[in-house]
């Protein structure tokens, strides 16, 4: 049995591996799992049966042998439990990994989707030019702590874990603002997780899928 | 041995239960595990003692038999772990229940902590008063979808979890701010949790430590 994921069939992000399936695909990867993907449209978020897999209309969803699951940190620990390579066996340093992931996804990425929205959501609005710097500072308190506790280490605990393959996944949305080259230890950190043939082949899989769906005459 | 955790010496939100030490306290009572807590200020969170404990300088932490973890989701999984009362036994119904656990703290609770921004940190600002109705809309969306799957169910699964604790605890930020009167099966959710004895029990709890750190003349 091939566990089922969705991913964009044309991804807004536009095959840059910032959508969330890629952390899927990263994690199948690092664990050698073989996976199926079905493509959905924005329009097919708001399918019933869409909603059903995801309350929320988002990707990715996993379906396999009766479990269905939304929520790519629940996926991720749900592969990790179920396969070598993403977790330590000690319980106490397996522990440590998962709040990790934790970590990365309410300590760190809340801040992270805040400047999003205020790039995106907010960009026509006459405040946008005057926030969005304190919506960095928010950003950059919470780079700034993360920078101080990984120091000069690989990872951040001793080897890499899903925690790790969460921390990169959230930090990867800041690559092209450049708040991240503020902090040289975390940029290199992020280019240490891009660098793994695991992740390499999760952006491959996800820049093909965006290739094959995209209309010739694109020249955006 | 009793787990130690932290919780505010005096809590910002004046004792209403909204500090993430709450939900630990919460899940302890669940599952009837006694515990210590160790109270700090604002300033023993720069500490480097504090900071070892938890990186980003926030409570509540987490210190037991050579573990120490900080998250407050990574904390209730690892309670919920290793105790009976808050995840099912089934594999598949384990992993869903974890799952509104990432739900909460990745899905909905980042639009409450914007909102929250919004009004604390930028309430001095220009733009407030007509950003604000924008970023209460994007908690109302997302609310929308919760309260579409909840329907007239008592709570997410088929029984109570730590992922209703986590997203009760989630939802409580919202309770003074009528968002979540305009979701009557949302708001009797939030009250079914805060009905359970072992949320009054944590409730009680906090508060008697605000209360009993509180300056005597505070009539605020």
């Amino acid at each position: 049995m091939r566990p089922i994921i969705t991913a964009f069939k044309q991804s807004p992000d536009r095959g840059r591996g910032l959508a969330r399936d890629t952390r899927i695909r990263w994690a199948f990867e690092e664990v050698n799992q073989s996976y199926d993907v079905r493509l959905v449209t924005f329009s097919d978020l708001k399918d019933s049966a869409h909603l059903a897999l995801n309350p929320f209309g988002q990707i990715p969803t996993y379906e396999n042998e009766g479990l269905s699951l939304f929520e790519s940190g629940a996926i991720i620990l749900h592969i990790a439990e179920n396969h070598i390579g993403l977790l330590p066996k000690d319980a106490n340093a397996r522990m440590r990994a998962i709040m990790w992931m934790f970590a990365a996804l309410n300590s760190v990425e809340p801040s992270i989707l805040e400047f999003a929205n205020a790039k995106i959501l907010e960009s026509d609005k006459p405040w946008s030019q005057e926030r969005i710097p304190l919506v960095v500072d928010r950003v950059r308190s919470r780079l700034e702590k993360l920078s101080a506790h990984l120091g000069h280490a690989d990872w951040l605990e001793n080897e890499f874990s899903a925690g790790d393959l969460m921390m990169v996944s959230v930090l990867l949305r800041l690559k092209s603002s450049g708040i991240l080259d503020e902090f040289p230890n975390l940029a290199a950190y992020v280019a240490r997780g891009e660098a793994r043939p695991a992740y390499k082949r999760a952006f491959d899989a996800q820049l093909a899928v965006f290739t094959s769906n995209s209309p010739v005459d694109d020249r955006k």
